[in-house]
Order: structure tokens, then C-alpha cells, then sequence
């Protein structure tokens, strides 16, 4: 096993990228030192690990910064190989999940923010895009146990830290998932039963701090 | 070497996404077919070989789509990876070239698009902000030969089709990038000795083509 002395995580306890941190680390059973950054007034450390865009997650290893959560995943996987890989070796398996892992990133938070900070029609279009992306997703998923098959993979560790954010979206949009993609709550509640995705944050922690950022942003 | 039978790519002339693999595929010396693809009819094998955005590129193996430029990428270098190593293999150095080229594949297209596109104000912030990733990416690359180092890797495969866009970025924003960034304009002289880039598309007629984009859009 490569070292695992000197593995520290700049994180904020909200973020579903920060989560796709913690929840690798967890999988490879790595230990770490969890550092909570105040993203109002950033520290030194976290703007001189990440000077390129000052945001978590930041995993420092042995004093160096690995920056953006997709790539810290992959770093994660790549050095500690040994234990619950997480993307798959077959280089046709493994581009099918760095493509869904991606459609993820550029997708589901965006159209969420939008979900919670807009209104009326914005609002109403935001809502149909997240059920077309969660379709789509579950589409992907189909009768698996998990997006990576029959083992918990990269595709699932950068999705599942949203699904603590699902109850916000419900909230904010009036819906309910459970309608619109029922397999996908089916697999979340098989991925809570992991430790290691034990640790999300519960939903309605998640609620309660955008109802924060709602009012800092004057939405009503 | 892995098979070789059956690489087709589905592509657009000027596309920089697609560049990229064209790039990768000459660097492996992988013989393939390419198509042409109309992306005002999209033909029914774009749209069933990438339902999910119905864009270029895609390069179709054996068959099996894969879509998404860095991915394909990746795909390639792990598929023919006998030959001209694009990643590098030690970890840290792997995290370090996904992170650039994922900040080129974020910043760059976007960032010229509102260069050509928007007037005034907004196009003067476009210009600013172009500077600046253009002054980004210089320090990255400092006195190397290439972002991969001595060898050419991933990250110029990922930024180097962006050079081709540089005459219609300065043209439209009236400013020099030799100017603002001398090392780049070196690097991408470099680059263009391999016979692998010489396949850029001729500064001239990108600009060419963006001027017909500005009359299909309306702008002046």
C-alpha cells in the first residue's frame, strides 16, 4: 500500500464534491485529516493548494495539492489500487464511466442551484431538465446494483453525494423522485448501507443550509 | 498492438474538440475512417452514437461509441498504449495533466466564443479573461518544451487545437497574443512540427469560418 502518512482533506461539510472525497478515501479505507474550510474567508492554506479556482475539495498527499473532485477521485483510485477499485480496468468500461461520471459533474448541480435560486418559468424549466438528467441516469443505471455493476464504482461515488441534496430538490420543485426515477432512490438507499456513504450529510442538514443561502441571496 | 480494425470518427473540420482526437489517433498511428458530419442534419449514426449530447467528436471502436474529447482521449491512449505515451504514468503527474486539461476544456472554447460573439463591454471582459487563462496556462508550461514536459502529452493534445482559434481571437478581440504570452506562441510553433498537429486547420480559414458563424448568428 502506498503511504498514508501526510493525507489531508480541505473540504466544507455541504459539498457533494467534497463527499465524492471523503467517501473514496473511506472506500480505500484511507486515513486522513479532515480540515473544514470557511469559504468566506478562505485560508492561506486553501489558497495557496488550489490558487487556480480557491474552491474545496483540496486532498493534499504527502504536501502536495490535487485539485477539482473528479481528478482527486481517479488520484485516489490510482494510488491506493490496492482495495475497492473504483473504475474499471477495461479501457472501453472505464471511458463509459469517466463519460457518465463527467455527464454528472457538468449536469446535476448546476440544474439544481438553478431548481432552488430561480423562479417561476426558470424555475419550471429547471425542474423539467432535473427529471430529464434523472431519467437519463436511471436509464443508465437500469435493473444494476450499482452504476458500476455489481461493484460500487467511480460513476457512483461522483452521483451518490447528490442524492442528500435530492430532498432539497423535491422541496424546491414540488416533486417527488421517487415518481419520476424510482430506481434511482431504490440504488441511494443501497449505497447508504455502505460506511462509507454512511457519512453524507443528512437531507435535511442540506435543506436547512440552502434555505441559509436563499435568504444571503435574497430568494425568497 | 490492439485492434485497429473498425476506428471510425465521426467529426466536424474545425471543431478543436475533434482536433484532439485526430491528434491522438495520428500520435498512436492508428489508421481510421473519418466522417464528416453535417451538424445542421445530424445523421442517424451521430445520433445514435452519442444520444446524450448528439455531438462530435465520437469515435466509434469495434462498434462501441465513445463519446466527449478528453474522454476519447484517454480511451485512445489506453487502448493503443504501446506507442507514444500521453498520460504520464506516475499518479501525482496524471492528477496534475487531468487537472490542466480539464481547466483548458472548461475555460478556453467558452471564453473565445464570447470573444467573437458579444460587442463592447462584454466582449472587452471576454478579452481580459482570455488574457488571463491564455498568462495561466504560460506560467504552467514555463521553460518546458511541452506541458507533458519533455514529451508531448495530454494536456497539448487537449489545448493545442485551440492555437488554430488564436488568429480569429486576436482578430476579433484586437490584441496579440505573441504579446501577452511569448512562451505559448513558441510551444504551439513547436508543436506544429509534429506531423501529428500539422493536421490543424489553417488559422485563415477558421476565421473564415467564424465570420460566417457571425453573419448565421447576426453579429456584426
Amino acid at each position: 500500500m502506498a503511504s498514508e502518512k501526510g493525507v489531508t482533506l480541505l473540504d466544507f461539510w455541504v459539498s457533494p464534491f467534497g463527499q465524492r472525497a471523503r467517501i473514496a478515501l473511506a472506500e480505500k479505507g484511507v486515513q486522513y485529516e479532515y480540515k473544514e474550510q470557511n469559504l468566506v474567508e478562505k485560508s492561506d492554506l486553501l489558497l495557496k493548494s488550489n490558487p487556480v479556482y480557491k474552491k474545496i475539495p483540496v486532498l493534499i498527499h504527502d504536501g502536495k495539492p490535487v485539485c477539482e473532485s473528479l481528478v482527486i477521485v481517479q488520484y485516489i483510485d490510482e494510488v491506493w489500487s490496492d482495495k475497492a477499485p473504483l473504475l474499471p480496468s477495461d479501457p472501453y468500461q472505464k471511458a463509459q464511466a469517466r463519460f457518465w461520471a463527467d455527464y454528472v459533474d457538468k449536469k446535476v448541480f448546476d440544474c439544481g442551484t438553478r431548481l432552488w435560486k430561480l423562479k417561476g418559468e426558470e424555475q419550471e424549466a429547471a425542474k423539467k431538465e432535473m427529471i430529464e438528467i434523472l431519467q437519463l441516469l436511471e436509464a443508465q443505471l437500469g435493473d444494476n446494483k450499482y452504476f458500476g455493476g455489481d461493484t460500487f464504482g467511480y460513476v457512483d461515488v461522483a452521483f451518490i453525494p447528490f442524492t442528500s441534496w435530492f430532498y432539497t430538490y423535491e422541496t424546491c420543485g414540488n416533486f417527488s423522485i421517487e415518481a419520476v426515477a424510482p430506481k434511482l432512490v431504490k440504488w441511494a438507499k443501497r449505497c447508504m448501507e455502505r460506511e462509507s456513504v454512511k457519512t453524507l450529510y443528512d437531507p435535511n442538514k442540506v435543506y436547512e443550509f440552502v434555505c441559509y443561502l436563499k435568504k444571503k441571496f435574497g430568494v425568497e
